[in-house]
């Protein structure tokens, strides 16, 4: 397929303007590699376009992320230091949302955890906070019944404005994937912690 | 699967240590998105390790790549000012390999200029010059049959020292993905283009 030449033309009503600027909701699902590790390279794209992006990880330990945090949060301070790209903030549920006081560990508290999040994210896409939202490992506390998958289907369908979402994680619930523009499934065929080997420092942490 | 707990361990001979230092040869495959966008975000996460990251783009065109060639830039250059993360190199077949003179446009020479870079990579993988490369859409070539697919498999299997390799694009070769420690197939599922939308700023481009 030629890339940016659609298909079909859909009649919208919009201009091809108006089309670019429609919001987009992507899912990267599967049991293979690269779910995370994608959506943080669509958001080094995001920044260089000078997005607002906002990371929201829904995981306990965060530990194996940091060198994509790292490296964003490098991004962020050269936005603020050069106007180049543009901001990027990045929040753990595994230290305890920075918003919220959250330290006991039962899995109630967990549960609320990703609740608490959620309710912050859903807040912040009323108010437009952000251009580029990264959900990442969201889709955990929706296939465990923490987090309503119709309401957070319901809350990103009616989100105003240009408000881009990308969510990852395994056992992306239907109804998710039914509302997203862009779902891509991962599939492990062959990994090298198979054959036993450990994470490679820069490769997988 | 706990993340960093192999299933088996290797009769290898190897200790812990040594095995996180072995090089990794990855191959994001597939129809679907994600397969550049994953190997860039694996660069971010080399790069925050401070490894030494070179992009070889073995297409025509490269201009959809611009997002994340300027961010990585970027980070190339907030390493040469403040000492962060790695260095970073990102060359374009599309506009000629910078190392070489390349100007006309048959396909012939296209073949040829694929074949320039191949040769300018082994020469550089025998030479230890970086940790971290990207091959990104270098598949095309293989499967065109422009570059022989095993002489690529052997250059790779013989490579000196800890030089990680992600190779991108559809119709990998069976020989490269028996010879690559960890494969993954990007499957589209959705993709907005099916309902006739446009590119979006920051998110395709």
């Amino acid at each position: 397929m030629p890339k940016g030449v659609p298909e079909t033309v859909p009649d919208d009503g919009l201009t091809t303007r108006q089309r670019r600027r429609l919001p987009v909701l992507a899912v990267n699902t599967g049991e293979g590699k690269g779910k995370s590790t994608a959506a943080f390279g669509m958001a080094m794209r995001a920044w260089n376009a000078g997005l607002d992006i906002a990371v929201f990880q829904f995981v306990k330990s965060a530990k194996w992320k940091v060198g994509e945090e790292n490296t964003m949060l490098a991004l962020n301070r050269l936005h603020e230091q050069t106007g180049e790209g543009g901001p990027v903030q990045w929040h753990k549920m595994g230290q305890g949302w920075s918003w919220i006081r959250s330290n006991s560990d039962t899995e109630e508290d967990h549960a609320e955890s990703a609740r608490a999040g959620w309710r912050e994210i859903a807040r912040r896409l009323q108010e437009q906070q952000h251009d580029f939202y990264v959900l990442d490992e969201f889709t955990y506390p929706l296939h465990w019944g923490w987090i309503d998958v119709d309401e957070v289907v319901e809350t990103l369908r009616s989100r105003p404005g240009s408000q881009h979402v990308v969510i990852t994680g395994r056992y992306a619930p239907p109804a998710l994937t039914e509302a997203a523009d862009l779902v891509t499934e991962m599939r492990k065929i062959k990994h090298p912690m198979d054959a036993g080997r450990k994470g490679q420092k820069g490769i997988e942490w």
